[in-house]
């Protein structure tokens, strides 16, 4: 069985799983374990690590349109360093003071691989589900796709160099931090139809919100907000649209929502809201300029 | 940096820290990690492991005298079986039950060794915390203590016995499994000056409590509630004594309240709550029948 697998038989289980996160008693929660392998490229500082560990739980509750109340980690490592753990724990609360919470510390634990478990909680009286998108919704993505695959190709870049370019990393570590979109989420939560982050990517992120809401989904690919550095780091366009829709990893939100709403939301959003298609009737499939967009992109 | 040093940089730098679990926002919050290696002995089963990892955490949301809204788990093995995690969330939902709440679920996510971060939450206006305690009080602990000490030592037994015995692994699996103490830890908290979970042990709990409400204890041994199956693994009292006092994994609550208190607090709580003796001073140390009592215990 693997993670998918898993993860469905979970959501057979237990039917509060299936959404970005869990929703109990007007809370949402949500928990992400991190690895140093998988996870942090080499060059990924303490400080970015605890921001992005952070925000990727944050994320999930932006998903679900919720504010987010408080965080917390349990840091892993061989050995506990001051410096890093000081600058992990700055990282982490550098994140939650971005999107007006706290983070209010955890566990730390002995582990030979580091690793990372975090856990956001926010408050909602209405959460945002991955089903509801209906036929004639527009779909929209918030801010731009495709920074963590150009964050990893700098990382790559960096230690395979011969001599050690100091400003590659940085700029690897400023792509791989990420604001999470908690206030953009609570403006479309008012009317979104269906929601969900983009950390799987927008591709597979389409078929799951298609899975939950029974609808399928027609995609523009010239209206795909792609990031200025995909295409620093793209050989061609056709490479940076595949970057920007199967990488994943860029903790945007997807949202389905009427076009009437449209207005509206791009008016109240901190950051710009792209229409990149449209919902479609249950028995259609999810197409990209009319032909099959397949379900790949990144499980975590 | 050992990880006591690091956890006392963690508070210095986190207010919230320092407490079973995070206050914010009339919430609290807690997080653990745990390993196959240091946590899960050879015999545990993945119901086992569910159970006591989930209910690890709850024990730290009945340390503040919470009442627990919701727990997740982000679980982590090198391959998902499909009845070993379903026999996880069944542990982990069972003691959720046991205590009113709801698991909710969590993440998936592949690594080399069994790995498990646990997450409660849990709601209360007026959190106990571990300061607090006043000279004239009364210590006491809820339930018995030393069960861990004496599931290990079957779970050692059972592997190392030349046929394998499968009483003594249901033995140590029902002794591994234990009832958060959260209807108990809200009886306490309407009385107690301060509260821990004896999760590090008895010992290193009086010391830590010691440390945050700056007071003695003085703690007399033929009070302590050594629990039963202490008796069966143990060659002597003396022995028996130490493995209840210093192994800890109990997780029951030590906590201090004015003997006024007592009688109310019995008569409300759902397990015995045992006098095991009394707050001194600010400049007095720790005493077991008037000896120093170490600070040994179980560092997480």
């Amino acid at each position: 069985m693997d993670e998918r697998a898993a993860l469905r038989l979970l959501s057979d289980e237990l039917a509060a799983v299936g959404d970005d996160a869990a929703v109990v008693d007007g809370l949402v929660v949500t928990t992400d374990m991190l690895h140093e392998r998988t996870d942090f490229p080499a060059g990924t500082t303490r400080y970015t690590a605890g921001w992005r560990a952070i925000g990727a739980s944050l994320s999930d509750v932006a998903a679900m349109g919720a504010e987010a109340t408080a965080a917390v980690a349990a840091y892993a490592a061989p050995r506990f360093d001051r410096d890093e753990l000081l600058e992990f724990i700055r990282g982490a609360a550098d994140v939650c003071e971005r999107v007006g919470t706290e983070y209010v510390g955890g566990d730390l634990d002995g582990h030979e691989e580091f690793t990372v478990t975090t856990t956001a909680i926010g408050r909602t009286d209405d959460p945002v589900r991955r089903r509801g998108a209906t036929a004639g919704d527009v779909v929209c993505v918030t801010g731009t796709l495709g920074r963590s695959a150009a964050a990893l190709e700098y990382f790559e870049r960096a230690t395979t160099s011969d001599t050690a370019d100091d400003r590659l990393v940085e700029r690897a570590n400023d792509l791989f931090r990420f604001a999470p979109r908690i206030p953009a989420g609570q403006v479309l939560a008012s009317r979104a139809t269906a929601m969900m982050d983009s950390s799987d990517g927008l591709a597979r992120s389409l078929h799951q919100l298609a899975e939950a809401s029974d609808c399928g989904f027609a995609i523009e690919s010239d209206r795909i907000p792609i990031d200025d550095s995909v295409r620093e780091v793209a050989a061609t366009d056709d490479e940076a649209l595949e970057l920007a829709t199967t990488f994943g990893e860029d903790f945007e939100l997807v949202a389905t929502l009427p076009e009437t709403a449209l207005s509206a939301v791009r008016e109240a959003a901190d950051v710009p809201v792209s229409v990149i298609g449209s919902v479609l009737e249950p028995d259609a499939s999810i197409t990209m300029d009319g032909e099959p967009l397949a379900d790949q992109g990144y499980t975590h």
